[in-house]
Protein backbone atom coordinates (compact mmCIF):
# COMPACT_ATOMS: atom_id res chain seq x y z
CA UNK A 1 0.00 0.00 0.00
CA UNK A 2 1.91 2.92 -1.43
CA UNK A 3 -0.74 5.43 -1.56
CA UNK A 4 0.00 8.58 -0.32
CA UNK A 5 -2.80 11.25 0.89
CA UNK A 6 -3.38 14.49 0.11
CA UNK A 7 -3.45 17.69 2.08
CA UNK A 8 -7.45 17.42 1.16
CA UNK A 9 -7.69 13.87 2.09
CA UNK A 10 -6.08 14.25 5.57
CA UNK A 11 -8.34 17.73 6.19
CA UNK A 12 -11.08 15.21 5.28
CA UNK A 13 -10.04 12.98 8.17
CA UNK A 14 -9.26 15.44 10.87
CA UNK A 15 -12.51 17.29 9.77
CA UNK A 16 -14.46 13.72 10.79
CA UNK A 17 -12.45 13.13 13.81
CA UNK A 18 -13.40 16.24 15.61
CA UNK A 19 -17.05 16.47 13.61
CA UNK A 20 -17.84 12.74 15.13
CA UNK A 21 -20.58 12.85 18.17
CA UNK A 22 -22.35 10.49 20.85
CA UNK A 23 -25.90 10.77 19.78
CA UNK A 24 -29.14 9.89 21.31
CA UNK A 25 -31.21 12.45 19.58
CA UNK A 26 -32.16 10.64 16.14
CA UNK A 27 -35.08 11.10 13.51
CA UNK A 28 -36.08 7.70 12.64
CA UNK A 29 -35.49 6.91 8.66
CA UNK A 30 -33.49 4.27 7.49
CA UNK A 31 -30.23 3.36 6.82
CA UNK A 32 -29.77 2.22 3.33
CA UNK A 33 -28.22 -1.32 3.01
CA UNK A 34 -25.03 -0.47 1.20
CA UNK A 35 -24.14 2.50 3.55
CA UNK A 36 -24.62 -0.08 6.17
CA UNK A 37 -22.22 -2.44 4.63
CA UNK A 38 -19.40 0.28 4.55
CA UNK A 39 -20.00 0.92 8.15
CA UNK A 40 -19.40 -2.69 8.81
CA UNK A 41 -16.99 -3.09 6.87
CA UNK A 42 -14.69 -0.16 8.19
CA UNK A 43 -15.65 -2.32 12.28
CA UNK A 44 -14.10 -5.00 10.21
CA UNK A 45 -10.86 -3.28 8.93
CA UNK A 46 -10.11 -1.95 12.39
CA UNK A 47 -6.54 -3.46 13.97
CA UNK A 48 -6.90 -6.28 16.51
CA UNK A 49 -4.03 -7.69 18.60
CA UNK A 50 -2.43 -10.86 17.05
CA UNK A 51 -5.50 -10.49 14.16
CA UNK A 52 -7.83 -12.07 16.54
CA UNK A 53 -10.81 -9.93 14.94
CA UNK A 54 -12.85 -10.48 18.25
CA UNK A 55 -15.81 -8.57 17.04
CA UNK A 56 -19.35 -9.66 16.80
CA UNK A 57 -22.24 -7.67 15.84
CA UNK A 58 -25.77 -8.42 16.03
CA UNK A 59 -28.03 -6.04 13.74
CA UNK A 60 -31.22 -6.23 15.51
CA UNK A 61 -33.88 -5.87 12.96
CA UNK A 62 -36.66 -7.94 15.32
CA UNK A 63 -39.02 -4.58 16.84
CA UNK A 64 -39.90 -6.81 20.05
CA UNK A 65 -36.26 -7.69 21.01
CA UNK A 66 -35.49 -3.91 20.54
CA UNK A 67 -38.02 -3.15 22.98
CA UNK A 68 -36.82 -5.69 25.23
CA UNK A 69 -33.28 -3.70 25.07
CA UNK A 70 -34.91 -0.80 25.62
CA UNK A 71 -36.38 -1.99 29.13
CA UNK A 72 -32.67 -3.19 30.04
CA UNK A 73 -31.47 0.09 29.90
CA UNK A 74 -33.46 1.77 30.94
CA UNK A 75 -33.63 -0.22 34.18
CA UNK A 76 -29.88 0.59 34.28
CA UNK A 77 -30.16 4.46 33.93
CA UNK A 78 -32.78 4.33 36.61
CA UNK A 79 -29.90 2.44 38.85
CA UNK A 80 -27.29 4.50 37.73
CA UNK A 81 -29.47 7.89 39.05
CA UNK A 82 -29.69 5.79 42.12
CA UNK A 83 -25.92 6.46 42.96
CA UNK A 84 -25.68 9.95 41.42
CA UNK A 85 -25.99 11.60 44.74
CA UNK A 86 -26.64 15.60 44.45
CA UNK A 87 -26.56 15.42 40.55
CA UNK A 88 -29.67 12.88 40.48
CA UNK A 89 -32.21 15.01 39.39
CA UNK A 90 -30.23 16.43 36.80
CA UNK A 91 -28.89 13.12 35.28
CA UNK A 92 -32.46 12.15 34.83
CA UNK A 93 -33.07 15.21 32.96
CA UNK A 94 -30.09 14.50 30.61
CA UNK A 95 -31.17 12.18 27.28
CA UNK A 96 -28.52 9.74 27.72
CA UNK A 97 -29.87 7.04 24.66
CA UNK A 98 -31.72 6.79 21.31
CA UNK A 99 -33.11 3.40 21.35
CA UNK A 100 -35.98 3.40 20.65
CA UNK A 101 -35.61 6.24 18.01
CA UNK A 102 -32.47 5.35 15.57
CA UNK A 103 -33.03 3.75 12.22
CA UNK A 104 -30.51 0.98 12.94
CA UNK A 105 -29.76 -0.90 16.52
CA UNK A 106 -26.42 -3.07 16.72
CA UNK A 107 -25.77 -4.71 19.08
CA UNK A 108 -21.48 -5.07 19.52
CA UNK A 109 -20.59 -8.10 21.48
CA UNK A 110 -16.43 -9.27 22.17
CA UNK A 111 -16.13 -13.10 20.92
CA UNK A 112 -15.22 -15.60 23.61
CA UNK A 113 -11.62 -15.74 24.22
CA UNK A 114 -10.21 -17.83 21.16
CA UNK A 115 -6.80 -18.15 23.19
CA UNK A 116 -4.74 -15.66 21.17
CA UNK A 117 -1.56 -15.15 22.70
CA UNK A 118 0.07 -13.17 20.04
CA UNK A 119 -0.05 -9.32 22.31
CA UNK A 120 -1.98 -10.21 24.59
CA UNK A 121 -0.40 -13.10 27.09
CA UNK A 122 -0.45 -9.93 29.82
CA UNK A 123 -3.37 -8.51 29.38
CA UNK A 124 -5.68 -10.86 27.21
CA UNK A 125 -9.04 -8.98 27.94
CA UNK A 126 -7.92 -6.21 27.55
CA UNK A 127 -6.70 -6.61 24.44
CA UNK A 128 -9.41 -7.73 23.17
CA UNK A 129 -11.97 -5.06 24.44
CA UNK A 130 -9.38 -2.39 22.72
CA UNK A 131 -9.56 -4.38 19.31
CA UNK A 132 -13.52 -3.87 19.57
CA UNK A 133 -13.28 -0.39 20.83
CA UNK A 134 -10.94 0.36 17.26
CA UNK A 135 -13.62 -1.34 15.51
CA UNK A 136 -16.49 0.95 17.31
CA UNK A 137 -14.58 4.17 16.51
CA UNK A 138 -14.37 3.27 12.71
CA UNK A 139 -18.00 2.55 12.34
CA UNK A 140 -18.56 5.77 14.32
CA UNK A 141 -16.61 7.86 11.69
CA UNK A 142 -17.81 6.38 8.66
CA UNK A 143 -21.61 7.00 9.65
CA UNK A 144 -20.60 10.38 10.52
CA UNK A 145 -19.27 10.64 6.80
CA UNK A 146 -22.17 9.75 5.77
CA UNK A 147 -24.10 12.39 7.88
CA UNK A 148 -25.65 9.42 10.24
CA UNK A 149 -25.64 9.91 13.58
CA UNK A 150 -24.38 6.87 16.12
CA UNK A 151 -24.62 6.64 19.69
CA UNK A 152 -22.92 4.11 22.21
CA UNK A 153 -24.76 2.96 25.04
CA UNK A 154 -23.37 1.12 27.75
CA UNK A 155 -26.24 1.55 30.46
CA UNK A 156 -27.02 -2.05 30.79
CA UNK A 157 -26.22 -5.33 32.79
CA UNK A 158 -23.84 -7.17 30.09
CA UNK A 159 -25.52 -10.27 31.77
CA UNK A 160 -29.10 -8.97 30.84
CA UNK A 161 -28.68 -8.24 27.17
CA UNK A 162 -25.99 -11.48 27.27
CA UNK A 163 -29.64 -13.31 27.91
CA UNK A 164 -31.60 -11.16 25.12
CA UNK A 165 -28.95 -11.77 22.51
CA UNK A 166 -28.48 -15.51 23.70
CA UNK A 167 -24.45 -14.98 23.27
CA UNK A 168 -22.49 -17.51 23.66
CA UNK A 169 -20.71 -18.61 27.20
CA UNK A 170 -17.60 -16.04 27.13
CA UNK A 171 -19.15 -14.02 24.87
CA UNK A 172 -19.60 -10.29 26.55
CA UNK A 173 -22.03 -7.08 24.89
CA UNK A 174 -20.32 -4.01 25.15
CA UNK A 175 -22.05 -1.57 23.07
CA UNK A 176 -25.86 -0.82 22.15
CA UNK A 177 -25.34 1.50 19.28
CA UNK A 178 -27.55 3.85 17.50
CA UNK A 179 -27.29 4.22 13.95
CA UNK A 180 -28.63 6.49 11.68
CA UNK A 181 -30.12 10.10 10.62
CA UNK A 182 -30.08 12.91 12.96
CA UNK A 183 -31.89 16.41 12.61
CA UNK A 184 -28.63 17.89 13.24
CA UNK A 185 -25.47 17.13 15.17
CA UNK A 186 -24.02 18.28 18.86
CA UNK A 187 -21.55 21.40 18.29
CA UNK A 188 -19.66 19.85 21.04
CA UNK A 189 -20.38 16.82 23.24
CA UNK A 190 -23.28 16.68 24.38
CA UNK A 191 -22.29 16.43 28.04
CA UNK A 192 -20.32 19.21 27.53
CA UNK A 193 -23.34 21.26 26.09
CA UNK A 194 -25.08 20.72 29.30
CA UNK A 195 -22.60 21.54 31.66
CA UNK A 196 -22.20 18.06 32.97
CA UNK A 197 -18.27 18.23 32.45
CA UNK A 198 -15.96 19.85 30.14
CA UNK A 199 -13.05 18.83 28.11
CA UNK A 200 -9.68 18.56 29.43
CA UNK A 201 -6.62 21.16 28.02
CA UNK A 202 -4.62 18.96 25.96
CA UNK A 203 -1.89 19.65 27.89
CA UNK A 204 -3.38 17.90 31.27
CA UNK A 205 -3.06 14.39 29.30
CA UNK A 206 0.04 15.25 27.81
CA UNK A 207 3.50 14.66 29.51
CA UNK A 208 7.40 14.43 28.06
CA UNK A 209 9.09 11.30 29.61
CA UNK A 210 6.25 11.31 32.43
CA UNK A 211 2.90 11.31 33.60
CA UNK A 212 0.80 14.39 33.02
CA UNK A 213 0.94 17.00 35.90
CA UNK A 214 3.24 14.74 37.90
CA UNK B 1 -22.06 21.09 13.69
CA UNK B 2 -24.32 20.96 10.43
CA UNK B 3 -21.60 20.08 8.60
CA UNK B 4 -22.16 17.58 5.73
CA UNK B 5 -19.76 15.59 4.46
CA UNK B 6 -19.27 15.11 0.82
CA UNK B 7 -18.87 12.00 -1.33
CA UNK B 8 -15.19 12.65 -1.55
CA UNK B 9 -14.70 13.52 1.96
CA UNK B 10 -16.29 10.27 2.90
CA UNK B 11 -14.05 8.05 0.42
CA UNK B 12 -11.29 9.73 1.91
CA UNK B 13 -12.40 8.34 5.74
CA UNK B 14 -13.28 5.54 4.65
CA UNK B 15 -9.71 5.07 2.22
CA UNK B 16 -7.42 5.70 5.13
CA UNK B 17 -9.52 2.94 7.68
CA UNK B 18 -8.67 0.22 4.85
CA UNK B 19 -5.10 1.76 4.49
CA UNK B 20 -4.41 1.57 8.15
CA UNK B 21 -2.17 -0.95 8.95
CA UNK B 22 -0.20 -1.81 12.52
CA UNK B 23 3.23 -0.90 11.57
CA UNK B 24 6.64 -2.73 12.47
CA UNK B 25 9.14 -1.27 10.04
CA UNK B 26 10.27 2.29 10.28
CA UNK B 27 12.97 4.49 8.90
CA UNK B 28 13.93 6.88 11.71
CA UNK B 29 13.53 10.33 10.55
CA UNK B 30 11.21 12.52 12.70
CA UNK B 31 7.32 13.85 13.37
CA UNK B 32 7.23 17.57 12.95
CA UNK B 33 5.80 19.54 15.48
CA UNK B 34 2.62 20.12 14.06
CA UNK B 35 1.69 17.21 12.65
CA UNK B 36 2.67 15.47 15.99
CA UNK B 37 -0.21 17.88 17.25
CA UNK B 38 -2.63 16.67 15.19
CA UNK B 39 -2.37 13.38 16.12
CA UNK B 40 -2.30 14.02 19.62
CA UNK B 41 -5.32 16.21 19.20
CA UNK B 42 -7.18 13.49 17.03
CA UNK B 43 -6.47 11.40 20.03
CA UNK B 44 -7.94 13.70 22.92
CA UNK B 45 -11.32 13.84 20.33
CA UNK B 46 -11.88 10.61 20.91
CA UNK B 47 -15.33 9.71 22.66
CA UNK B 48 -15.55 8.63 26.14
CA UNK B 49 -17.90 7.09 28.56
CA UNK B 50 -19.68 10.13 30.71
CA UNK B 51 -16.58 12.35 29.05
CA UNK B 52 -14.38 11.23 31.23
CA UNK B 53 -11.31 11.60 28.96
CA UNK B 54 -9.26 8.86 30.50
CA UNK B 55 -6.61 8.90 28.13
CA UNK B 56 -2.39 10.06 29.15
CA UNK B 57 -0.24 10.35 27.01
CA UNK B 58 3.49 10.10 27.85
CA UNK B 59 5.94 11.27 24.86
CA UNK B 60 9.03 9.26 25.71
CA UNK B 61 11.90 11.49 24.35
CA UNK B 62 14.89 10.43 26.39
CA UNK B 63 16.63 7.65 24.71
CA UNK B 64 17.74 5.94 27.95
CA UNK B 65 14.05 5.60 28.55
CA UNK B 66 12.72 4.69 25.52
CA UNK B 67 15.97 1.43 25.21
CA UNK B 68 14.87 0.47 28.80
CA UNK B 69 11.07 0.14 27.65
CA UNK B 70 12.61 -1.94 24.43
CA UNK B 71 13.74 -4.13 26.98
CA UNK B 72 10.52 -4.81 28.50
CA UNK B 73 9.15 -5.66 25.47
CA UNK B 74 12.12 -8.08 24.03
CA UNK B 75 11.51 -9.59 27.76
CA UNK B 76 8.14 -10.18 26.70
CA UNK B 77 8.66 -11.46 23.32
CA UNK B 78 10.66 -14.01 24.43
CA UNK B 79 8.06 -14.98 26.92
CA UNK B 80 5.33 -15.32 24.40
CA UNK B 81 7.42 -17.19 22.13
CA UNK B 82 7.97 -19.92 25.14
CA UNK B 83 4.31 -20.19 24.96
CA UNK B 84 3.47 -20.62 21.84
CA UNK B 85 4.27 -24.36 21.29
CA UNK B 86 4.55 -25.34 18.28
CA UNK B 87 4.35 -21.58 16.46
CA UNK B 88 7.49 -20.53 18.30
CA UNK B 89 10.21 -20.65 15.87
CA UNK B 90 7.57 -19.37 13.52
CA UNK B 91 6.99 -16.53 15.68
CA UNK B 92 10.52 -15.26 16.56
CA UNK B 93 10.76 -14.95 13.06
CA UNK B 94 8.35 -12.25 12.86
CA UNK B 95 9.06 -8.44 13.76
CA UNK B 96 6.80 -7.57 16.32
CA UNK B 97 7.68 -4.06 16.59
CA UNK B 98 9.83 -0.80 15.74
CA UNK B 99 10.40 0.75 19.14
CA UNK B 100 13.85 1.47 18.59
CA UNK B 101 13.75 2.08 14.96
CA UNK B 102 10.27 4.89 15.00
CA UNK B 103 10.81 8.99 14.92
CA UNK B 104 8.55 9.11 18.05
CA UNK B 105 7.64 6.12 20.86
CA UNK B 106 4.16 7.49 22.83
CA UNK B 107 3.24 6.00 25.91
CA UNK B 108 -0.59 5.20 26.66
CA UNK B 109 -1.60 5.36 30.12
CA UNK B 110 -5.15 5.52 31.59
CA UNK B 111 -5.78 7.16 34.24
CA UNK B 112 -7.09 6.07 37.57
CA UNK B 113 -10.50 5.63 38.12
CA UNK B 114 -11.93 9.17 38.89
CA UNK B 115 -15.43 7.90 40.10
CA UNK B 116 -17.26 8.34 37.18
CA UNK B 117 -20.85 6.37 37.10
CA UNK B 118 -21.96 8.14 33.82
CA UNK B 119 -22.69 5.03 31.66
CA UNK B 120 -20.02 2.66 33.14
CA UNK B 121 -21.68 1.45 36.56
CA UNK B 122 -21.78 -2.00 35.44
CA UNK B 123 -18.59 -2.34 33.10
CA UNK B 124 -15.89 0.37 35.03
CA UNK B 125 -12.74 -0.52 34.02
CA UNK B 126 -13.84 -1.73 30.16
CA UNK B 127 -15.72 1.79 29.38
CA UNK B 128 -12.27 3.48 30.43
CA UNK B 129 -10.35 1.19 28.35
CA UNK B 130 -12.30 1.34 25.74
CA UNK B 131 -12.33 5.16 25.30
CA UNK B 132 -8.30 4.82 25.43
CA UNK B 133 -8.83 2.52 22.43
CA UNK B 134 -10.67 5.27 20.24
CA UNK B 135 -8.56 7.45 20.98
CA UNK B 136 -5.44 5.64 19.59
CA UNK B 137 -7.92 4.79 16.71
CA UNK B 138 -8.01 7.66 16.09
CA UNK B 139 -4.25 8.69 16.23
CA UNK B 140 -3.40 5.78 13.76
CA UNK B 141 -6.10 7.17 11.03
CA UNK B 142 -4.71 10.60 11.51
CA UNK B 143 -1.05 9.17 11.23
CA UNK B 144 -2.04 7.65 7.95
CA UNK B 145 -3.75 10.47 6.67
CA UNK B 146 0.10 12.16 7.16
CA UNK B 147 1.50 9.08 6.13
CA UNK B 148 3.44 8.26 8.80
CA UNK B 149 3.16 4.92 10.30
CA UNK B 150 2.02 3.67 13.83
CA UNK B 151 2.04 0.26 15.61
CA UNK B 152 0.44 -0.36 18.59
CA UNK B 153 2.95 -2.35 20.99
CA UNK B 154 1.31 -4.41 23.20
CA UNK B 155 4.08 -6.58 24.45
CA UNK B 156 4.76 -6.19 27.88
CA UNK B 157 3.71 -6.71 31.78
CA UNK B 158 1.87 -3.60 32.60
CA UNK B 159 3.48 -3.08 35.69
CA UNK B 160 7.23 -3.00 34.36
CA UNK B 161 5.89 -0.20 32.14
CA UNK B 162 4.46 1.16 34.88
CA UNK B 163 7.93 1.60 37.37
CA UNK B 164 9.64 2.90 34.06
CA UNK B 165 7.66 5.59 33.56
CA UNK B 166 6.63 6.14 37.45
CA UNK B 167 2.88 6.14 36.72
CA UNK B 168 0.63 6.56 39.70
CA UNK B 169 -1.12 3.72 41.27
CA UNK B 170 -4.17 2.86 39.73
CA UNK B 171 -3.18 4.37 35.91
CA UNK B 172 -2.52 1.59 33.82
CA UNK B 173 -0.25 1.65 30.98
CA UNK B 174 -1.82 -0.06 27.76
CA UNK B 175 -0.23 0.68 24.74
CA UNK B 176 3.01 1.75 23.88
CA UNK B 177 2.74 3.33 20.07
CA UNK B 178 5.63 3.88 17.45
CA UNK B 179 5.21 6.43 14.87
CA UNK B 180 7.14 7.74 12.27
CA UNK B 181 8.16 7.26 8.87
CA UNK B 182 7.85 4.31 7.31
CA UNK B 183 9.57 2.96 3.60
CA UNK B 184 5.80 1.71 2.49
CA UNK B 185 2.76 0.68 4.02
CA UNK B 186 1.98 -2.94 3.89
CA UNK B 187 -0.35 -4.40 1.54
CA UNK B 188 -2.91 -5.96 4.35
CA UNK B 189 -2.15 -6.72 7.72
CA UNK B 190 1.34 -7.89 8.47
CA UNK B 191 -0.15 -11.10 9.90
CA UNK B 192 -1.84 -12.05 6.62
CA UNK B 193 1.03 -11.37 4.37
CA UNK B 194 3.34 -13.72 6.39
CA UNK B 195 0.81 -16.73 6.73
CA UNK B 196 0.12 -16.42 10.90
CA UNK B 197 -3.90 -15.74 10.48
CA UNK B 198 -6.31 -14.83 7.88
CA UNK B 199 -9.21 -12.39 7.88
CA UNK B 200 -12.41 -13.69 8.52
CA UNK B 201 -15.27 -12.98 5.96
CA UNK B 202 -17.53 -10.18 6.96
CA UNK B 203 -20.33 -12.68 7.22
CA UNK B 204 -18.74 -14.81 9.95
CA UNK B 205 -19.26 -11.22 12.53
CA UNK B 206 -22.38 -10.27 11.85
CA UNK B 207 -25.73 -11.70 12.62
CA UNK B 208 -29.40 -10.64 12.41
CA UNK B 209 -30.95 -10.64 15.54
CA UNK B 210 -28.53 -13.40 16.60
CA UNK B 211 -25.01 -13.96 17.23
CA UNK B 212 -23.03 -14.92 14.17
CA UNK B 213 -23.24 -18.52 13.50
CA UNK B 214 -25.38 -20.11 16.20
Amino acid sequence: MTDNFSSTERDAICKVIHARRDMRHFTGGTVAPDVLRRILAAAHAAPSVGFMQPWRFIRVTDRALRERLAGVVELERRRTAEVMGKRKSEFLRLKVEGIRDCAELIAVVMAPDDGTVFGRRTMPEAMALASCACAIENMWLVARAENLGMGWVSFFEPEAVARLLAIPAGAQAIALLCLGPVASFYEAPMLKIEGWRDRLPLEAVLGENRYPGE
